[in-house]
């Protein structure tokens, strides 16, 4: 199951909305096939497991890490290769969390005879699933705030300077990170402020993010990096009102633009996640500034937490989310499984808020 | 070496101004004896190795973690010790940073016809021994900066509520420190507000840190922990001015109070490091609330952080040291030497500031 977990690790960033399954097939204690879900559209991981495992499915065991669909969507049912390659046995991670399939995937199999077990590595699985189980669950994209922070927690210094906070390790793991999730979502503040171009480099073939900009009145610089870049990056840009030429020179140069609604100069953060549900993207990581970051947290629109310090004291006033204020100890919001990453001097803490 | 180091570990807190020096000897493949620095005026960890082998020292190699003294202080010089037990070599971490003793030690074994090296696990010796060598040559105590702060950086929220923001193993650790230094110093404010004790708990027997308050105008309540605790753990009071009434009633419950020198309602921090030296205390451990804490980092009185991060997001406008304004990036203060540990769900950074 580990390596049915590690194949499907593989199609993290590339299959969405689907899962990022894995299976592998043993037979006679040989490991015969492997497979993890294809693009969108193309083969679920069972079926690239079972024709990488040739003939050699008879009698065989399946481990897969989320159990298997049993519907026609854009592919066949998964159920009934299955079946029809002769698997004896299968071993399931967790059960699908869409209500459309939970469960029905097992019971077709068992009623086919083969034997089926599963809650192998279920924790482990579902924080894996995070971005799909938030999807059919919530109707909405999995959303992971990112901040890059002084040790005493400090988004830049006084005067606005925050070059590097971060060191080339956390730089590397976020462009890393950029490349294994759908959307990259920034203000317009920060974009200008940094004329940051929000794609990911300096990695081998990296997927490239739709890099989403929430710029109310469309203020962003037709020469700006991030606009330079669309052709061969995808950019939109999500605003609530705009001149039509502003709007014809940047669908020219290869944006996309979307019209949201809004509250006098704030989309409205509803609207755009039901967008990129609507467009099949499950999980955004938020590069936003602080206000937009306040923003977010106040809209209950953090799922997931991504801290990176710099090994530094920067001192001042501009302390992160200063305007989502709980008042009193006792309605901080409380963060869970925290974890912590090294990252050379950089220490990186994530964790998931209960919101 | 290594167990020299462990050894000397055992004597932390316990051996000011000394440095907490460990001593193994071998002998013919043996670990025939070990020793550690004895409280102050007492056997130096040589001379307890020495009586602990016996006379089992002939032709034997000592492991010592800092050079031998060569002179009288308030014991015999150790090196007279080891030649005249017959120890044939000598293997030694660091050499002593005192001007008086340093590199005299080792020519005084090697005139008496003993082998002796010497860096053997001197980068970990010298962090080990930070507090004694910050005393013997900048002539002041090792300031360690402690902190506990929710993840955004704020130490408490805005209506000042910050119980808890650490969790039990973290108050746990910072019991365990308190106990291996020789002061904990914190301001008036913060004793008040958290009416704290700022003694060791919790832990089997605890050598007691002196709580040393910084207390401009003697504001301390005589009917608070800290008063009421004094007969049992010792604590001092240093003041500007106050009412010869006032400082009678603490004296009678058996607190020291000392007058320092200040300007309007602080205490000059210089002389309240120079007393501590006088009163050779070498490692202060500040539990300082904010505006305290910035008076040291202006000070550029801190050698060592520790700043423990609970698993919360607190937001609003209490972010720490905001008033240490480095106004620019470049003009952050860099940590080296960062260290991580979790625990449980809380995060320790550890790490020192080049000020």
């Amino acid at each position: 199951m580990k390596l049915a977990l590690r194949a499907g690790e593989r199609s993290r960033g590339k299959c969405s909305p689907n899962p990022f399954v894995g299976a592998v097939i043993e037979n006679g204690g040989k490991i015969v096939g492997e497979g993890n879900t294809q693009p969108y559209g193309q083969d679920h991981a069972e079926i690239v497991a079972i024709k990488d495992a040739g003939g050699k499915c008879k009698g065989a065991t399946l481990y897969v890490s989320m159990e298997p669909c049993c519907i026609f969507g854009k592919t066949p049912p998964c159920t009934e290769a299955i079946i029809k390659a002769g698997i004896r046995r299968v071993v399931v991670g967790i059960l699908d969390p869409n209500p459309l399939v939970s469960g029905k995937g097992i019971k077709a199999l068992r009623e086919a005879g083969i034997e089926v077990e599963h809650g192998l590595f279920a924790e482990e699985i579902t924080e894996q699933m995070e971005y799909y189980i938030c999807y059919v669950q919530r109707k909405r994209p999995f959303v992971i705030w990112k901040s890059a922070l002084s040790l005493d927690g400090k988004y830049c210094a006084s005067d606005g300077s925050s070059k590097w906070i971060s060191n080339p390790a956390s730089r590397k793991f976020v462009h890393k990170t950029r490349s294994q999730v759908e959307v990259v979502l920034a203000g317009i503040r920060s974009v200008a402020h940094d004329d940051a171009m929000l794609n990911a480099r300096g990695l081998r073939s990296a997927k490239q993010p739709l890099r989403v900009i929430l710029d109310p009145t469309l203020d962003i610089s037709l020469s700006s990096k991030l606009v330079a870049s669309a052709e061969e990056f995808p950019a939109m840009i999500m605003y609530i009102q705009a001149e039509e030429s502003k709007i014809q020179g940047l669908q020219d140069k290869g944006l996309q633009l979307k019209q949201i609604s809004g509250y006098k100069d704030e989309l409205d953060l509803k609207a755009v996640m039901d967008l990129l549900y609507e467009m099949k993207l499950y999980s955004v990581l938020l590069e936003t500034g602080n206000r937009l970051s306040e923003a977010f947290w106040k809209a209950k629109l953090v799922d997931k937490c991504m801290i990176f310090y710099g090994n530094m004291i920067l001192g001042g006033d501009k302390g992160v989310l200063k305007r989502y204020d709980r008042h009193n100890i006792d309605r901080a919001v409380p963060l869970e499984r925290i974890k912590v990453k090294k990252l050379q001097d950089n220490v990186l803490v994530t964790g998931y808020p209960q919101l």
